[in-house]
């Protein structure tokens, strides 16, 4: 295969420890691959030859973005049900059932056009992985087709048979969890790489800790990963159970106790699930931010991803998150960096993706920049997009 | 001139009572358009035939957007002061010297190109309205060469020699003033629609009420337009200033007493100034927001705009501002795209842009959306453009 020598990048954020802390950052780089992998980075100066050569004129070169947890396979829109938030209603998750209805109206057909709309998009802002979850069909052959088509897009797909209750089992909320961990869970997980529950006790429609365990073990029983949400709305225990049954990841962490946070820091050491936080849903439902400054003291392992999904945040954007992660977060552009990218890959368990070591995927986002802080110096501006060559 | 007919609008937001309150949404819509002016909205059911026909496939269309604020004419980068200033310094204006320096040193062209590049940035986000403020060069010579430049880019171009006192007059505050009414105004008038001043009594390098009225008074005598940058770092007397000489706009109204509010209320009836907020600012200056809502229930004719610059807030995103607007200022989708559009024309004493009624100019933004409340409902994601046929 032939390789291509990108010169004239102004900044190469490598996230390799080999190049320096943190971003990992090489001034005035070059960067040489094929489209397998990642095979050279360092000065300009440096650089060997190549078949082809592509210069970027002054340009940050940054590894394309980790989304770790989306939900981009639906049908339906939801401005509306946004713009009543935005005027003081109270959001409780109930607006998934608009959701649900459309979605399982939808022929497979319109579903995968809509993920792979949303996938371009993602692409067109720099994201070159995604996670992808079911959740709005809630019946056999509905969460089976959300994931079909989610497979045709990612490798990263995740059951999320349990998002939320559907209507029909209000009164059996027993019955709805067999149904998940049974049929459901069969016919899901040939197409699912992962399985993940929203645990939310205090929301009526979400699980409690022992359904979540119930549907988190029937998951990792049939070989699939395991993925939590957990302490969106209020403290809970789904970054203990996370923590417990070996979770890659627990997203939204906005609410978390000391003993969370602690548990946390051990995962860091041992293995243990990655924190996810998905700003851009404290964004769209007017809500405190999690506390990223708190998390990285006590040593967690940061991620940061869109959860683009109609209801809580339609952003597809990384960089409006790195962004929101530095004004609202604490966190410095280096960091959000980080976290958008090894962070979201350490959330995935993917060694090949997220930096630009040698044997990378050559997954590599151009920034219309000279550095990679104008992700958060400029916001809302689509400075970011994936390099295809 | 020729014609053309948009049909397959899904939602057109006129700005046009007659087709309703608020943004005078058309759904299903149809406009007919020259390269001269608007000539027909309504529902496509009672479209009359024109010479072309271009199908816009279920999209949102708006009036372009007016950002009655920027400062996009400058030369060097200071994303590392935004680090800086992200990771907890207190910003004092003092870095604007630092893009006065570089603006100095840089070339006609460089300085010409970078604002072009900005623009076209712009209208890539869909706004085809921009004000240009001169305010880095602070010498004759080169405040002169700051609006040469801009007028090739806009005719809403503003003379900003009193943005701050460069560091050579620090000493000599009056000496500036002079300069600044004297030689520096008679050589960039010809060039400048406008005249503004940074009046900040609390901060050291920009200007208070006695010098700032002599600038905008010495602005008037030259035949130009008044704006003023009042009331961002704490409440002062810029407001009372503006609407007592009777500007089109003031800007930033971040603090404001209670008496500014009931003058700006009077002003909205009585062609006194708008209140010209800049969400931007405080996102990336980490300060607290304006109160919109506060100025809305007054009365006061609210306009939304970037204040595009290297320093305080380099997004020329005029959906970022939209967004933050419905996110942090209690604005409604629909009150903050009237108030980038026919706020920001009226911020600019315009009556052809900022709205779509029959004559308007045919600036058309097209949303890769149904819904104009996508602009809040997506935030970060470029969904807005400039429609070019
Ligand atoms: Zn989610
Ligand atoms: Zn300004």
């Amino acid at each position: 295969m032939s390789a291509t020598l990108f010169t004239g990048i102004g900044e190469l954020a490598t996230m390799d420890p080999a190049h320096g802390p943190g971003v990992g950052l090489v001034e005035h780089a070059a960067l040489i691959a094929d489209h397998e992998a990642v095979l050279w980075t360092g000065p300009s100066s440096a650089a060997p030859e190549a078949d082809h050569r592509i210069d970027l004129g002054g340009r940050a070169v940054v590894p394309g973005f980790v989304d770790s947890h989306s939900h981009v396979v639906f049908a339906g829109d939801r401005a509306r049900e946004f713009e009543a938030r935005m005027s003081g209603e109270h959001y409780d998750g109930g607006g998934i059932a608009t959701t649900m209805a459309a979605t399982r109206a939808a022929t497979d057909h319109a579903l995968a056009d809509q993920g792979s709309r949303l996938i371009r998009e993602m692409r067109g802002q720099g994201t070159t992985t995604v996670e992808i979850k079911s959740g709005y069909g809630l019946t056999v052959e509905d969460e089976a087709r959300l994931l079909r088509a989610a497979a045709t897009l990612t490798p990263e797909t995740t059951f999320l048979g349990a998002h939320v209750v559907p209507p029909e089992y209000r009164d059996d909320r027993a019955g709805y969890i067999d149904l998940v961990v049974g049929p459901m869970l069969d016919a899901c997980a040939p197409y699912a790489r992962w399985v993940d529950v929203f645990c939310e006790p205090g929301a009526a429609s979400a699980f409690d800790e022992d359904e979540s365990r119930t549907v988190l073990e029937a998951g990792a029983r049939a070989g699939l990963g395991l993925r939590v949400h957990a302490g969106q709305l209020g403290p809970g225990p789904g970054v203990a159970l996370g923590v417990e049954l070996g979770a890659a990841s627990v997203d939204h962490c906005t609410y978390l106790t000391d003993a969370d946070v602690d548990l946390l820091a051990g995962a860091a050491r041992d293995g243990g699930p990655v924190a996810t936080l998905l700003p851009g849903v404290e964004f769209s439902t007017r809500s405190p931010y999690p506390d990223a400054r708190r998390l990285r003291a006590a040593g967690v392992t940061v991620a940061l991803a869109s959860d683009c999904n109609p209801g809580s945040c339609f952003t597809s954007s990384m960089p409006f998150c790195i962004a929101l992660a530095v004004r609202e977060m604490g966190m410095s552009p280096a960091e959000a960096l980080w976290s958008a990218t090894v962070g979201g890959a350490r959330a995935l368990r993917r060694e090949d993706v997220g930096h630009l070591r040698i044997g990378a995927r050559p997954d590599l986002c151009v920034l219309d920049a000279p550095s990679y802080r104008h992700l958060a110096y400029r916001p809302g501006v689509p400075i970011a997009s994936t390099l295809a060559w």
